[in-house]
């Protein structure tokens, strides 16, 4: 099918950091025609995608951008902010603008985006992509080709469909999922690893100052590639555990009854349950190296 | 200084996995030129390391060695069969031939490892290298050059200078650590963080069961880096989980706290406490970058 990335005109990006750098990035670098704009309330993050030549024209200013110009709006900023942005942005679009996001939670939030909005039309977008790094400066060309996005709409409606074709024709593999259902799975399989690695850097800086040995001079046996989430922004992941609390607490329980379980055959040195256990974890994780081959 | 290895005519390494075998083609590699000799229970593995040539002459029968060639033993099995091969080879050891090891536990192993020895003197050794990976057909030349390799004597006598020579002409940063010390820090640093890793995948697997989505096809978000090294062998980690099993005990139990803290901070949504504590723990994580380089 042709590339016309949705057959948006003008598409406005409201947050320029890591993600909506690299979003603007990408589509100028996969041949997106229409025009770019960029709003930050930081007047140095605009200016330095003007620069790299991520967007077209930028703002600090929601009164000053072309309103007439934009048909879709991304939200690319803390998912804390959407509905206070939703609710600000709501006079200015024309009936047929789109708003869409980025955001790393759904569920709930998604339906007060929804109502806020309506009779615009909103779709919620996850882009299974990213990096630890922070800010514009950061952005990646072709962060999301071959990622998984997750498109959480309540029905596959036009809108659905062109900003999908939007993602398809940056090479992701658009992927429709319930936004519950969507909140559980990120939960179990980014949220919660988030917190452990953020746990785990504490836990060392505690028995560090317990013991007077600064245990981060010895960072071997996979200690460094374990903690490198734990460099993530504090902002984005302090919203994203937030939003997403009800599933992010389930997951870190579960989580806890496993390692529970994990120190109760330490404890009671039950060798062949110990094996059970790390042969099941081993093969599950073999098998996900094979998988993206 | 001269390269000399420790001034080792014939060193005899037990156990011919993935360190062992390392070891083996790392000291061809750099020049050593006396004789290795490799014994292993499996007589695949040591029909291996001779194709690989990571050995000159290799066994199954410890009474098949040419003992008087031998003035190192290189424990190289998983630590829980250092007692009992001790006890073994204790009979045919030469009275100036040194044992020592690549295990991952020192403090009390190494009580009874230098009680079963004497009068032939035991040193401990831990080099910080390794791979998820098992098995010599894995082993890396080089595995050791630039790591940390920490020796826990009780005291400096010169067979603990010359089993620290061989290691600094591996191109090691050798560092001497009271075996005690080592246990816990090891097991706060490298033990802790496999620990986690099988729990999170273990939990992940009763999160798929429970609710029927299999969790694994989404693993985004550092999930990956993260849980790379639950695909360590079963064998080797339940035995020093349990080897170590006080201090690995006591670096869970803190890590419990640390997450239940983060849990605490979000379920009762402190932003401010949040944020501390994802800055610090970040803050962490970016200075260790920066040391390494």
């Amino acid at each position: 099918m042709k590339k016309d990335f949705g057959n948006f005109k003008g598409i406005l990006i409201i947050g320029l950091g890591l993600i909506g750098g690299s979003l603007a990035l990408s589509l100028k670098n996969e041949g997106y025609n229409g025009k770019i704009y960029g709003y930050d309330l930081n007047k140095d993050r605009v200016k330095t995608a003007l620069r790299l030549k991520a967007i077209d024209e930028g703002f600090t200013d929601l009164e000053k951008i072309p309103w007439e110009n934009i048909d879709l709006v991304v939200l690319a900023t803390p998912v804390k902010t959407f509905e206070n942005i939703a609710k600000q942005i709501k006079p200015f679009l024309k009936p047929d603008t789109i708003v869409s996001d980025v955001g790393s939670v759904k569920g709930e939030l998604i339906q007060k985006l929804f109502n806020i909005l309506k009779p615009n039309v909103f779709v919620g977008i996850h882009p299974i992509a990213g990096t630890e790094k922070e800010g514009i400066e950061n952005a990646v060309v072709g962060l999301f080709k071959d990622a998984k996005v997750i498109v959480t709409p309540p029905e596959e409606n036009k809108e659905v469909v062109r900003v999908k074709k939007l993602w398809q024709d940056l090479g992701s593999q658009v992927e429709v999922m319930d936004p519950y259902t969507h909140d559980f799975v990120f939960a179990s399989v980014s949220h919660l690893p988030h917190a452990v690695a953020f746990a785990l850097v504490d836990a060392l800086i505690n028995l560090s100052k317990e013991t007077g040995i600064d245990l981060f001079k010895y960072p071997g046996g996979g200690f460094r590639d374990f903690t490198r989430i734990a460099a993530s922004s504090p902002t984005v992941w302090k919203d994203i555990f937030l939003e997403n609390k009800k599933d992010v607490i389930h997951a870190i329980d579960e989580f806890i009854k496993s390692l529970e379980k994990l120190k109760y055959y330490i404890e009671e040195e039950k060798q062949e349950d110990l094996i059970d256990l790390l042969s099941e974890t081993r093969e599950k994780r073999l098998s996900l190296d094979k998988s993206r081959k």
